[in-house]
């Protein structure tokens, strides 16, 4: 087992990674005020792992609650947040009483977000049980729902008491969904660790048949790069954390645009460094060798490299609903070059519809 | 104008306690990022101030959306808090965007829980315009809807930029509403402040006809009170912020029992504290004087001093959801003495029971 330190200014945190942590109750109740949790997860982990993770959790002790939603990000929603509140309302759930998120980005945003809210917050552990949610999403304290008009549109920055990530969860997860995590991978490389990209490029094989060795350093490698950069700046305020939204404005873009569900939230960020590349090539930052490097490295992971054909006029209406919209400017995650994303509001329409225009098709 | 400080680890922030503070937009524009707002207030209050307010920020260059909810306790829930996303989210609100909330504890908790959450948390700004907001929910960060099974069950610890209390308001102000606010005067005295309870004893009639210098006295003493509490502990962790909770769990029962909006909640604490008080008296900690003394002042300020008649199964059932249960134990604040309350669990069904069953009429 590795365990890596999240720094915070009021309270840091550990990720542990490593395998069958599911199994290590220890590991959760230290982190836990009380012997008393719900677990929240969806249709899918459900089967897979809630009856032994339940009954070794009973065995430690442990008063559980479970709350199991349906699976997909379009019920990241309003509608599951209340069925959350009534469960925990109905079992007398307290403020000591621990939040477990067993699950994908989902699952962990939607729970994250229900502990950050109920009783006014309580604590919470993330159990991340997809790839995307290994390295990105349980780490770093942003929880959110979705609203009809954008994505995490409602949430708030809440940090976990401990994120365990149990690597053997790994062996069950859908191809489709392996290929949409090491999008977020393949991110961390492309904004700011240009050796782990390199590594990326001659492992990316290694990663896809899920080889226990390059996959357990992938994932530590994305989760220093995520703890750093949240560490530097937890609340967004500096530009840094929003660099670790390269693709995203287009990703969200696409994701509201055909509905959510449609699209994983990795295919879209994918399509969405596409574009983002092709803009700092536009604005003379990349080569068209490194805009090659970046489709290829995304096609070996079988990810969309083409955005999805909607009027250009909608995509910017969609993305106008973007967080990082300020003074009514969109603001947009570039590379400078690459392995160095920057935020910045320095584009013109016309390069903004070029770079569009451009990634409906494959070059 | 009078200004106090409510001093807070990470962040401090003002409230400016004066008269005609509406028309003072550069105490508004000072505290907000960008001159970009959005305004939210609720059908009583609207016709009163929003036209002039509105006309003021306009005039400063400030851009202005207005959210305008319906007035009344059975609307702070889960379908106002999505109209105020909806319409942000149509104004394309931003992350600098400042919410305003102008009205009482509903229009503030509301609009504060809003403002902690949209787009994971945006600058607001409180205007109280009922006295119960003005001494107590505008200022400490406590945002809050309801839940049909719970008052205040889901929320934040979020705080506002500034308080401004606009004392001009509190002369449209309904007698009733005049009534619940002085129950929170009245609780500061009797948790912590003994001198505050005197004075009040003195003066409560002046209060009881709005004498301006009285009124300025009792607000800016509940505020200090209120900031040294919220200062000493945020985030209700050392139990003495539950002081502020005299008479409360009681009372959310009693509000929630009856159905949100019958009972204001001032009114519904008044009665809790004397349940409070009573309870401290079975306890030996309260002479009948005491109680005697609470009672008469409360009934002076038109205040109701017995609870509605429900099965006691029911009060118990109510109040198994407040958020101080802790290990499946009710936790009540009592007091120890005149002016020195205390959170504890030692109290016995038998005590509370019989406390209860004594409240159902007047001595």
């Amino acid at each position: 087992m590795h365990t890596l330190q999240v720094s915070l200014e009021n309270r840091g945190y550990p990720i542990y990674i490593g395998e069958k942590l599911l199994s290590r109750t220890d590991l959760f109740t230290k982190h836990m005020p009380q012997r008393r949790a719900a677990v929240v997860t969806d249709s899918n982990v459900a089967p897979l792992y809630l009856p032994s993770f339940s009954a070794a959790l009973a065995a430690a002790g442990v008063e559980l609650t479970t709350i199991v939603i349906p699976a997909g990000e379009q019920h990241k929603d309003w509608h599951s947040l209340n069925s959350i509140f009534d469960t925990l309302l109905a079992a007398r759930s307290e403020r000591k009483t621990t939040l477990i998120a067993l699950g994908g980005g989902v699952v962990g945003d939607l729970t994250g977000f229900a502990a950050a809210t109920y009783l006014r917050g309580v604590p919470f552990i993330q159990v991340p049980t997809t790839l995307l949610a290994l390295v990105d999403s349980s780490v770093g304290g942003k929880t959110a729902i979705n609203h009809p008009l954008g994505k995490n549109m409602i949430g708030a920055f809440y940090q976990p008491q401990a994120v365990l990530a149990d690597t053997v969860t790994l062996a069950t997860l859908p191809a489709r969904e392996l290929s949409a995590g090491l999008a977020e991978v393949i991110k961390y490389g492309l904004i700011r660790d240009l050796d782990f990209f390199e590594w990326l490029e001659t492992n990316i094989d290694a990663l896809m048949i899920r080889d226990p060795a390059a996959m357990a350093y992938a994932i530590q490698r994305s989760c220093e790069n995520k703890a750093a950069v949240v560490a530097a700046d937890e609340r967004e305020e500096t530009g840094e954390r929003a660099t670790l939204n390269l693709g995203h404005t287009f990703g969200h873009a696409i994701e509201s645009g055909v509905g959510y569900g449609q699209w994983l939230h990795g295919e879209a960020v994918a399509a969405g460094m596409v574009v983002a590349a092709r803009l700092s090539k536009k604005m003379g930052m990349l080569g068209a060798d490194d805009l090659g490097r970046i489709v290829s490295i995304l096609e070996r992971a079988r990810l969309p490299v083409t955005i999805p054909v909607m009027e250009l006029d909608r995509y910017l209406e969609l993305m106008g609903h973007d967080k990082k919209v300020e003074g009514g400017k969109l603001r947009f995650i570039l590379m400078k070059a690459m392995g160095q994303a920057y935020l910045t509001a320095d584009v013109t329409q016309d390069q903004l519809a070029s770079a569009l225009n451009d990634s409906f098709k494959r070059d």
